[in-house]
């Protein structure tokens, strides 16, 4: 099995209409763009000036380090699905460096080895050592994947085995910034050192119990990362502290600290930190079968799908924190719903998945890489938002490279690794949880399989899978939450289903050609009553997509717009837009200018509306053309 | 003619049920707390100390001196209308106290006597001397009037003539913070003497000119003030600066100088600010009939009232610079709509009746007065509103004085001088503008007019005029904007009029009774569809009056309802509710919270509307009982 989920990114190669060219920007533009900055921006010469031993000259965030395995990973991905002898090279020199800097005692971090030596493992809620291991163990073991080589799996052990002597004995805390559970997993699935999954227990279990991170706090001017200042060390928008409440008392919400994880009832912090740490609980679980974890993770996935999650699958509410605030508390203009949680969701609700193969986890990943994921990245692979709000008054755009470079490698890492998001062999049994036009060559419970995937989404609602396997395999094809009606045959003879879910097709496969079809009607979506910012209106759905009005497709400004809920949603696909998307037009009305000179209210029985269509791109696609505003939910009326 | 307006405050006696209990209020409780503050600040202590010829020690604001300034002017309002020898007692030993802290030149502001002495007439942009002597002349002037005593109109003289010696000589600039402008014409009207008027036209013609203002922010670190940081200097919140644009180049905006007023366009920058000139402005124009600022203030007015302008009559949309932003900007929540600013606003438009006397400024007069002025003042005469948002979450509440005691001070001069906008002999003919119950004693173009006034606003439409004139007089009666339909009959004979502006009545009055009828329809009203923040919006009124719905009267979130267009508007009088109100029910619904057991987000097919009253209070009213959200504008069904 491999490290991460039941299918490998090597089992899997992409050919799809819509997704590829993505795909191919990710690793010709931005994995490269990615590889330039490691020396733009000094990461490589930090390893350098450790290797050499020298002091200070530090440069960029202090979890620096985490650009070079962020790059690898991504690499590696591109190179375990097809050999790259170029960029082979690449990753092998930027190894050599890591490598090279890691102490005698398995310790690499180069902003404490250059900077405060003296002061390593002493504020872990901000200092991110261990948030900087996750990163390489991560890297390293989809290295070791993609390659077989060993040569940055060693430097991964290495430093594992480093913490695992420190922590639970020299120090006992968390870190603020979760990553290194999930890590561990993964280590421990290429390594099989059961170790591994015991400290990815230890942080797990720790949390939320101890005191550290509230020590540290109280001690912030006599521990490591003094050299940053308060602004960068604790940084809340607006001022104050994102780990202190009204009183000045420690609060672990930010760090998911606020109680133990088994305890836990709602999604709370921030956002990146929670998803990377579910994720990590979600792989611990599915090791050791923790029912209580299990629990909290049910319990913590429905506060977040049922209360906290906006409609195109983006989380985080709030700019200060970048995390959760209440439930229902979804703002438009102001959501942070960072590229990066999204990505983070992706990989927890994967998890679950592995864990129970229940379509909604499927459902979610189908939504946020469409929408709240997708919109990250520019359509030119070099532009990303770190910020996806559902509205803009025009001014949000995406910038280039970010000085807290955590969204662009992480769109990197996905892109790279899609395929491991399409299928699954939970149970034993295949799922096809995406469609995604793309082979599959795995192993279903010791049989072999061989399925090739066309696909026309998110534009058309036909599918095609043609299947070989050595043996009976039941195979497991989703319904999507959006299809009201979807269609199953085999070699055209109709498959009874429910018309949800999961359609099971047990049976010997030679060859055989699956047809799927799913409606996809534009449809009207309104937020529950208790969502403030959605209040009167509706966002427009088809499909996978959920789509926007921007105001270069619209003559009035948008908040003139309501939509007419009994109107008619036209779609029409145009080529030359946007590389090619399927627009939509919604009746709505606008409205009417006349007699409002020099009045400013008016009695609402003199005003007028007039007929006016509301036309809708793609969400993902928004901010690639005139700059200008735009929302996803509109009134309707 | 009284120093302000045609009608003075002696003239006029207030017995309303509707506004006498807030008079009351304001005399009992408001001016009596007021005066206790002078002692609390330090505000007397400031000129016992320069009486003494001392160094330092100052207290409060830079420009406290205002604090006992405002009070005098409010108590001599009071004493105008009914002598109180203990008032008149107490005002004479402040009055001592501050004639005994001018200098022999006349100088007059403890913050520099006391502080930095030789730093006088450095820093006109924030340091406020000049603003400082407006006060002290409106004071003066209205302490005169009311009692015939020159005490302080004597200090008053002696700075106004320091001013005139020193600027346009010594210096040349005009102050950040008007007010001199009016307060100078007022002077000339009780003294006669030409060189005030000389003055504020100084000061208005210089604004937007000169670059002194520039020179000053150039070199803040050498000019008076420097012993203020500069957040207290340059209070933009969120940082930056109010004076600077982002280049960091100064932009007069915020202090009305972007242009000569004279080419002014738009009424922008600091709101109250923009009153204050805007009211001497108007003075000046009606002494000299210059009639190219008169064009100035017919621009200006039309871009506030046609896109300025809150429908409460508050105006200033931003906390930032306290001010204007820019056209249809009228933000709910974010509201600033300073209570100072309504009552500027209520300034101006009274000196633009003077000059002209279009029913227009008195219908704005009274949409400010009932509405955006009272929310001001908390129905205890003790919590003031500086801020008066049109939307609340729930967190925004009244408080008590402020360390800028500006609005309570505001609130206590109008009160007490309320009076004196309920008529005007402008023209030499007779207007009553605002149906308050009241007797009225003029004279009108050397006929003597008694007047006695009943009226049942705002919660009934019938007012009863009962007058006697020596001589023919030209009575004008306003038809109210919102009155849709009006009667008017003189001893029961009706009279014919067009059903707006003014019904003229030219006769002999020997005791006849003029009776008013004004339909009070509670009414819808839509904003301008340019104003985004109120787009599918409906606000309520009834009569003079702007309605709200509060958190405490409804059992949904307030987000949750949506009033029917076509519905009912019940109207009940409750004796019972916020001092007796008339309160209104519309029809509405909310959403139907059936079947989103675990669900987000529902297709709106599958979602419903049930029927829901929502009930409204006066806006004035709100945040006088259980704190909770409230509303102004509703989404419209």
């Amino acid at each position: 099995m491999p490290s991460q989920y039941t299918v490998g990114v090597g089992e899997v190669a992409v050919d799809d209409d819509f997704w590829s060219p993505w795909i191919d920007r990710n690793r010709d533009v931005t994995i490269e763009y990615q590889y330039e900055q490691l020396e733009e921006s000094g990461t490589l010469e930090n390893f350098r000036r450790a290797i050499e031993g020298k002091e200070g000259g530090f440069q960029g965030m202090w979890f620096q380090d985490t650009d070079a395995y962020k790059w690898i990973e991504a690499a590696s991905y591109e190179l375990a699905k097809a050999d790259d002898p170029d960029l082979r090279e690449r990753v092998d020199e930027v190894i050599d460096l890591i490598a090279g800097a890691q102490e005698e005692s398995g310790y690499l971090d180069t902003y404490f080895q250059l900077v405060e030596p003296e002061n390593r493992w002493t504020n872990l809620n901000i200092m991110h050592e261990l948030y900087c291991a996750g990163h390489l163990i991560e890297a390293a073991v989809a290295h070791h994947e993609a390659t077989g080589e060993e040569s940055l799996l060693d430097v991964a052990v290495d430093f594992a085995d480093h913490v695992d002597d420190i922590f639970g004995d020299e120090v006992d805390g968390v870190p603020g910034h979760e990553g290194i559970e999930l890590a561990l997993v993964r280590l421990y699935r290429v390594t099989d050192e059961e170790r591994y999954l015991d400290l990815a227990q230890y942080f797990v279990d720790l949390r939320g119990h101890d005191d550290r991170l509230a020590w540290e706090l109280d001690n912030s001017g006599e521990i490591g990362g003094a050299s940053w200042d308060d602004g960068a060390l604790i940084p809340a928008e607006g001022g104050g502290s994102l780990f202190l409440d009204d009183e000045g008392e420690y609060v672990g919400t930010y760090a998911q600290a606020q109680a133990p994880v088994r305890e836990q009832a709602a999604v709370e912090g921030h956002s990146v930190r929670a998803m990377y740490l579910y994720a990590g609980v979600a792989d611990l679980v599915a090791e050791r079968g923790d029912e209580e974890l299990r629990t909290a993770m049910d319990r913590l996935w429905a506060n977040m799908t049922e209360k906290r999650l906006y409609v195109t699958g983006g989380i985080g509410s709030a700019h200060e924190h970048e995390g959760f605030t209440e439930d229902y508390d979804l703002p438009n203009e102001s959501a942070y719903a960072e590229t990066c949680a999204a990505v983070g969701s992706v990989f927890w609700n994967q998890r679950l998945f592995e864990l129970e193969p229940d379509p909604a986890y499927a459902d979610l990943i189908e939504r946020t890489l469409y929408n709240g994921f997708l919109a990250g990245v520019g359509m030119d692979g070099e532009e990303f938002f770190y910020v996806n709000p559902l509205a803009s008054d025009g001014d949000h755009h995406r910038s280039g490279w970010f000085t807290c470079a955590c969204c662009p490698p992480n769109a990197a890492r996905l892109f790279a690794s899609l395929g491991q998001y399409l299928y699954s062999t939970a149970g034993g049994e295949l799922y096809v949880t995406q469609y995604v036009g793309s082979s599959l060559s795995t192993t279903v419970d010791g049989t072999e399989v061989e399925l090739a995937q066309e696909s026309a989404l998110p534009w058309a609602g036909e599918v095609t899978l043609d299947v070989d396997a050595d043996d009976t395999v039941p195979i497991n094809l989703r319904i999507p939450e959006w299809a009201d009606e979807a269609t199953v045959a085999v070699d055209g003879a109709e498959v009874d289903h429910d018309g949800s879910g999961f359609v099971r097709i047990e049976r010997e496969w030679d060859g055989e050609r699956v047809e799927l079809t799913f409606e996809l009607e534009p449809e009207l979506v309104a937020a529950h009553p208790a969502v403030e910012a959605d209040a009167g209106r509706v966002a427009v759905e088809r499909g996978p997509l959920v789509y926007c009005a921007e105001a270069v497709d619209n003559e009035r400004p948008l908040h003139q717009y309501a939509v007419d809920e009994a109107g008619s949603l036209e779609a029409s696909h145009d080529e030359d837009r946007l590389d090619g998307v399927t627009v939509l037009e919604a009746d709505a009305t606008v409205p009417d200018l006349d007699g409002w000179d020099g009045e400013l209210y008016r009695p609402v029985g003199e005003t007028d509306r007039e007929e006016a269509g509301l036309e809708l791109v793609p969400y993902y696609a928004w901010d690639n053309r005139d700059p200008g505003a735009m929302a996803v939910w509109h009134r309707r009326a």
